[in-house]
């Protein structure tokens, strides 16, 4: 922050205030508050919230916790925050996260307000840094989200079979989740199709399951805070010749870009690798990116793009996740790796070659 | 629109987007994308979107899709949205919604090059409005959400009692919410402690309830896209008479306010209708409001605080969430209604007098 300059940094986001607060709650399910933490360059954080949260920060390390009773349809919070502002920064500049994968969380009309009253620089990347190489204490609790999605996914057969509809196998595979031990599953996509599926993000049909039918699950569960995201594919029945080798050419982009990674080498160099792998006699998918970082968030930065020049570190969390076009449809597969000094190691239990049968 | 000069709405967020076109993923899980979707004055909307949504948007009525391939460090689709709203808006005015409850869905970045490109004016509350009254279709989406969780919190004996801790309860709740119907469960929370709780919002320990606790669990799951949101409490053991006569005055006081809820009244009525009731000699919560509006957003429009002058009409859907202090714990109780024109209805299974034990 010296080198940027900045007085103090106003974070608005769930994984930003969580970040250096500990602030665990599903509470920003409601859209209804604004909350606020103040950075300072130096010193402890300030948190300007709701009166509701009080009694929670009250448990995390920061002593000063200024409240307002909101919903205040006249002031909701803005101006108990800009005069927080003025004293901690006094005249210094005051900067927001504004790049990637970050947005701010309050109503447009009040970000006006406050950044007519103390002016809003970018952060220069500095919450993008800090996120972006874990702890050891961070990646142990991936790995274990990785880990209970691994024991739910492996009970995959007890739960999906021909004539089972997508819609039945997404509510029993979040319960299997929540059996085995996620704290909950914001986050569960999928799809079904003959040789492949339409696309990764569709919600499920009633549309029972036949064979011939590739079978992809893909969950982004929750543990101590932490998200896994990594999918699974099953086919109903035996597979084609086709999306067998298809499915195999997957898995070889993932140990070729597992190979490849180590510090020092880029998320563009990741992607490249896999896509060396994947173009030969391959279409696109449409997804934009071949894996991408993941920790407090589904996903984070980097992506693994040509443009993202991001050299990796150790510490850093990634998925794998290469897509291929089989005819008009796609198969996707994701494994999830940490950065280590010597390579990377994966945390989602590392997939054989061959797609298992339903 | 026409009355607020505006050309085109541009709209930003899950409820927003989907609220024109049925676009429903959990993908909105994934801070990366930014999504956009134009609303012009004449004609249907125009979705702007990333490569990666663009199969499942296929699938809704809208014909006009643009897309990018998102993540693109260079324009994230910024001026594919600037070339398509001066294509819309002609040089008219473009809103955006700026109030309450809402927040503008893309990096700062973005967002100042837009402004500066074509302007961008509050929406006069024009969406809020649109929200705030449900169709008949809505309503039984969110009557159904509240039946399932009926079903869940009947059968919360079976895996509630003393030696509990409030982590299983969570876990296992959730599941009996998956397994009576639910789609996914985005809320919860809940509490557990001597005579009452601390809060309503904290994550769930793994301290074992206790003869004496009372026992809270309050939940925002979801079906075909609505939320119900609606809390129950049990005792552990038999309660005190204390914590008896606190429950006993909190459903008074939402049989008080389901009574005063018709068309005409306002929200801020509702607020007072509770209010008497409860301060009649008890504390305050903290919460800050006595209910809010419910829909495709687990908390919405109106407030019921003294300052929302919000009339009430037919088809509002609210939580009616009376607290109440209880020495140095509170107690919260949440129910579901419907406004008709006869006044209101239940859509939660309504409770009984009667704090339950278990």
């Amino acid at each position: 922050m010296a080198e940027a300059d900045l007085a103090a940094l106003l974070l608005t986001t769930e994984p930003e205030v969580r970040y250096f607060t500990g602030y665990l709650t599903r509470f920003w399910e409601s859209p209804t508050r604004p909350w606020f933490l103040i950075v300072p360059a130096a010193g402890k954080p300030i948190a300007v919230i709701p009166t509701i949260g009080a009694a929670l920060m009250g448990q995390a390390w920061i002593d000063d916790i200024r409240t307002w009773r909101a919903p205040d349809l006249d002031d909701d919070g803005v101006f108990l925050l800009i005069d927080t502002l003025n004293e901690v920064a006094k005249g210094g500049r005051v900067a927001i996260p504004h790049g990637h994968e970050t947005h701010v969380r309050m109503p447009h009309a009040s970000l006006t307000r406050i950044g007519e009253a103390v002016g809003l620089v970018s952060d220069e990347g500095i919450m993008r840094s800090l996120r972006m190489v874990k702890t050891d204490a961070e990646i142990a609790k991936v790995a274990e989200a990785c880990a209970i999605a691994g024991r739910a996914f492996a009970r995959v057969p007890e739960i999906a079979d021909a004539g089972t509809s997508l819609e039945h196998i997404f509510r029993q595979f979040q319960m299997l989740c929540l059996e085995e031990g996620a704290d909950w599953v914001p986050y569960l996509a999928g799809g079904a199709g003959q040789g492949g599926y339409g696309d990764v993000i569709s919600p499920a049909t009633d549309a029972p399951l036949a064979k011939g039918d590739v079978l992809m699950l893909d969950t982004g569960l929750v543990h101590d805070g932490y998200f896994c995201d990594y999918d699974r594919n099953w086919s109903v029945g035996p597979a084609s010749t086709q999306v067998k080798d298809a499915f195999a050419r997957l898995i070889t982009a993932v140990d070729v870009a597992f190979d490849t990674a180590k510090p020092g080498v880029t998320a563009a160099d990741l992607y490249h690798a896999m896509h060396a792998v994947l173009s030969n006699g391959a279409g696109d998918t449409d997804a934009g990116r071949l894996g991408h970082g993941l920790g407090m968030s589904l996903t984070e930065w980097p992506s693994l793009i040509p443009r993202d020049d991001t050299v990796l570190e150790t510490g850093m969390i990634l998925t794998l996740e290469p897509g291929i076009a089989v005819g008009d449809k796609i198969l996707v597969h994701e494994e999830n790796i940490v950065i280590t000094e010597n390579g990377a190691r994966f945390l989602s239990p590392r997939s054989g070659r061959e797609l298992p049968v339903l």
